[in-house]
């Protein structure tokens, strides 16, 4: 798609009207006085969290936000491989695919040898290693990854929409209430012109700070960002510009000999493209503010980075000085590490809130919402009563570790980026490039590992399924299904609904015997009493309701015949007992699933994936009591 | 997707809302008085062509039809390939891929042997070819495809909608008028409560009958559907239904020993199947309505067919019973074959209005679709002046050829399908299957090929891409994007925007030779003063506003410069002059474009797209005057 050619245009651009292609401005009348769960900020930690509760019609959610209304330009852009395979389970991913730029390959830039005025390419990679995941790397305006995520939950059954223009004045947290009480109490003052000083109060169950950098929650629960104080000035400006540098289109990394840095990242609709510019080294406890840094400065900064290109600027619709530093909280959530077997979360942070640093890795966003991602399934399903609310711990264990990771990350990247200012001697381009290439898993956002905890299973069984490592995300592989022959990836069918998948991957042997040993396991799942499935799935809901059992032959599909299949693969469901016919695969002979994630071919093996896409345990496929065990450790029982 | 688990819900399945699900009633008000366009009827036909005229906002466009509102279930549900890749130029394809049941292999079911009384499969076949379209066939209820071109509509610049309960009861046409005159009267009648009996009038300067089978506007020129009557009865029902036939998801064709034939069209959401039921062969002059068929002798019928198998209905949406005829108007316009070199044609007809068939060759809409996506371009191009009006009479020859096809095949493949009603002894289903896989082609909609007229070149060079048969669809193959490394299609680049196509493929060498054959064409195209991008681009419009020219590369993408390109392939565009940087491409060496287009590596050539994606010309590349003649055929300088 092409736009933004005669100048930036915020909204949906398939849509003409300028007024009807942005959002509106949120909910109207008062904020309601008891929810289950308080979202505090519009950012994309916050509507992602909004846009998986509203997934659960049962649940009371709300999102305030300071800002008169929708975002419509600016801030963030990068969006990683894995978060476009989360992107796919709210069912938006085709729509950001279209509209997106895509990330192909990376150029590095340097300064000629002998010219040192001038810089030169010095190296071209792709940009994601071949099959690290389905989905590319692409760059979007955040505006539209709000706008997307409203999409969801304006079309959802509960209709979330968020109330602008409120600002948390004050949280208070009852810790005599009990786990069902509304025991947070928190205090909003409206701050536009229509809302100015009136005060509303709402009492939640859960409260979640997804209020940024300077997260009033975070300040409520006596939490605090730590870590290296800025160091680095940097600018960025979103521009539509007539250039002659030839990598315009293309991710680039240019370090010139005298002015530093330059990061080149082209922008969705073809004519757009953001720049990040080096600024200074800061003083220490010197803010970038003081140095007055003017637009014009900016654009010749980056003039003279790129000489001897020419930059001629026509429009910025946004742009921005910022200072790095890399700050962490040590926990995010309001129970201090010593109480935490006696006392239960009722409050969390996330994203900017518990972790800050610099934009250029293009991380802050992505992070953000995996954080929510992880958050969001815990807190249904101990909202629902379907786990224990124990788990919630699980959200900063798990979270906390993995930003730790992003801030050492970006320490390293930060400092090898901004080493050109240094001068000549102080930087290897080629250091630049191959530290790239490393981190290219990192920063796809894939080699999150979670360790071994309530929901994370031991690696005992780990050589069944070498290439889904548990704790990391399932690894989506293409496969035929069943029924209609239609070519799938597996991974889509965990979508962002709050169940729990176990893949069933079969043995080899004559699709009788293959089917006969999926068929004993899946007949102690549909029938043993204690099975996971007859135990946590309420009487009247659906078999697959809250674990969804597939599996995955290695036979050809047409060798396979479906009305050999046990009934739990293809359940009668809904109020007529219609037939799910989506549960069976088997392997796709262009690129056999068995094959590309390690599957042990003559035992099979069970493969347990989160509600947030990540493998929680591999098991043997006779272990129905290794399964139960597992669930046994978070699950309430539905009876 | 998975939805109408526990009922059919008409609307967008991501919308839980069921009132907001739906698209509104249309437009409020009176139909404007004078209009360019007026179409009457909004079916698929009409839709697409309201669609395609509301790309243009200096274009009047009025749609009305008989019906309340918009339409919410039934009717047709095959969108075949080429359906497809039109519904990409219109940007909602990705929608459809994601909402649609894909079709991808068909099944074939006999009479057992020694068995009569049970069916057993007897082939089973991939429904499209290998390589045939970047695009898979799809099956998709009708009313979610009337919902995306509303989309297109509303989101336009045009913002058009239509006026629902009007019914035509007159039209003429002032045949002394001039052709820039609104020589059509039409005269509406309301037909709804709230309408009833009033009437409106509208003047056009053209009107397009979309009106179906009984069209009022085919009536009014006196046109007539000619071909065989009814002859055989069929019955088509939506089911909802729990059944242990093991192709249910599978399209599936069931020749029965003593029930005749059933037709098996799994749907989308992965429950919903229609099955088409033979009933009956008629009497001379009779009609099927005369028969009194009720849904439960449909439903019986089909139970018996599928014997051994159960068939339990739990709901029926929608159904119908019909009879099969083969019928088709002469000429598809207001002009008398002798009149067509003196009278220019004003009025249209178009889909079921000139050709009526049996659906379950999944053709119906499809050829409606593109009667409309042929005529659409053509009035635009009329209407804003690029071209003759004589333009006009090749939509007639062009479409009136191609419902002939249709209606000879259909009568084939009807009767092939009917033949099990006469007995074992009278069919055979190998002869079906094979009959089916040699008309793969025709069914997706690939087989369309006009003959050389004022739009389409004669074949002299053909021979330069032999895979690029001049006269059908530009067949889209993989290619490299220079400019950011991004794998694309080629053909995607051909949107429904009224815009002509000139693809270059550049001859094999050096790059720099390559290049410079290219640039001595591109440089000839910019510079001489009469070439047909001087010639017929207006002043003020971008340079590629008219005729948009691309080239494709043999070398690898990493070994060509973008800063070597002449300057129409990097065209500085919009108020900023900014660089349009998606002209150029490269062969994917996963799929080499050349090699699987039959493109003469050593000359290259010129393959030039009509607005309507069908391949108009191939041309050797130094063939810059026979470019000129050709446009000069049909183009109007824009001087």
């Amino acid at each position: 798609m092409q736009f933004h050619l005669n100048g930036f245009e915020p909204g949906d651009p398939d849509i003409a009207d300028p007024v009807t292609r942005v959002h509106g401005g949120g909910a109207r009348g008062p904020v309601p006085a008891e929810v289950d769960v308080l979202i505090v900020g519009c950012g994309p930690a916050g509507l992602n969290l909004a846009a998986q509760l509203s997934a659960f019609p049962d649940i009371k959610t709300c999102i305030v936000e300071q800002k008169p209304g929708p975002l419509l330009l600016g801030q963030a852009d990068g969006i990683a491989c894995r978060t476009m395979e989360m992107f796919n389970a709210y069912g938006f991913a085709e729509r950001v695919l279209r509209e997106a730029c895509w990330i192909n390959e990376t150029t590095f830039w340097k300064p000629e040898e002998g010219r040192s005025e001038s810089i030169i390419r010095s190296g071209r990679v792709q940009d994601v290693e071949d099959g690290l995941s389905e989905m590319p790397h692409v760059v979007l305006n955040q505006a539209r990854v709000h706008d997307f995520f409203l999409d969801v939950m304006q079309r959802s059954a509960a209709k979330c929409e968020p109330y602008y223009a409120r600002k948390l004045t004050a949280l208070q947290v009852d810790r005599s209430a009990g786990i069902e009480d509304h025991a947070v109490t928190v205090t909003l003052e409206g701050c536009d012109a229509a809302h100015e000083g009136q005060v509303e109060t709402v009492k939640a169950r859960y409260v979640v700070g997804c209020d940024g950098g300077r997260s009033a929650v975070r300040k409520s629960i006596g939490r605090e960002l730590r870590g290296d104080s800025a160091n680095h000035a940097w600018g960025v400006m979103d521009v539509l510009a007539v250039t002659d540098f030839p990598d315009i289109r293309f991710k680039s990394l240019i370090q010139s000999a005298r002015d530093g840095s330059l990061l080149v990242i082209p922008r969705e609709g073809g004519y757009l493209v953001r720049l990040y510019v080096e600024l200074a080294k800061l003083e220490i406890g010197e803010r970038v503010a003081s140095r007055n840094i003017t637009l014009d400065a900016l654009i010749a900064k980056a003039q003279r980075i790129l000489k001897p290109y020419t930059l001629e600027v026509k429009e910025v619709p946004w742009w921005s000085v910022y200072e790095i530093g890399q700050r962490l909280c040590d926990k995010f959530d309001d129970v201090p590490e010593a109480e935490v077997e006696t006392r239960l979360p009722r409050v969390f942070i996330s994203g900017d809130a518990c972790h800050t640093h610099s934009p250029k890795a293009g991380q802050g966003m992505n992070v953000s919402m995996q954080d929510t991602f992880n958050l969001g399934w815990k807190l249904a399903a101990v909202l629902r009563k379907r786990c224990t609310p124990r788990l919630l711990h699980s959200y900063s264990a798990e979270r906390q570790a993995i930003a730790k990771e992003l801030i050492d990350f970006d320490r390293e990247w930060a400092a090898l980026l901004a080493s050109a200012a240094k001068g000549t001697e102080g930087f290897d381009p080629a250091k630049t490039q191959s530290y790239f290439v490393r981190s290219g898993r990192y920063t796809a956002g894939t080699a999150t590992h979670y360790a071994p905890s309530i929901i994370t299973g031991k690696a005992h069984h780990q050589h069944l399924a070498s290439g889904f490592a548990i704790g990391t995300r399932f690894h989506s592989a293409p496969v035929i299904r069943l029924a209609d022959a239609k070519p799938v990836h597996l991974g889509h069918v965990v979508k962002a609904d709050g169940r729990w998948r176990v893949f069933i991957f079969a043995p080899a042997g004559q699709p009788e015997q293959a089917s006969a040993s999926v068929r004993a396991l899946c007949d102690a799942l549909a029938g043993d009493i204690d099975s996971p499935i007859r135990k946590y799935t309420p009487d009247d809901a659906d078999i697959d309701a809250v674990i969804d059992v597939r599996a995955v032959f290695q036979q050809e599909h047409r060798s396979l015949a479906i009305e050999t299949m046990p009934p739990l693969l293809v359940p009668a469901k809904g109020k007529y007992g219609l037939r799910d016919y989506e549960k069976i695969f088997c392997a796709d002979p262009r690129g056999d699933i068995f094959a590309m994630r390690g599957i042990d071919r003559a035992a099979g093996c069970m493969v347990v994936v989160r509600p947030d896409q990540y493998v929680a345990h591999v098991l043997p496929l006779d272990s129905t009591a290794g399964l139960a065990a597992f669930f046994d450790r978070f699950m309430l029982s539905a009876r």
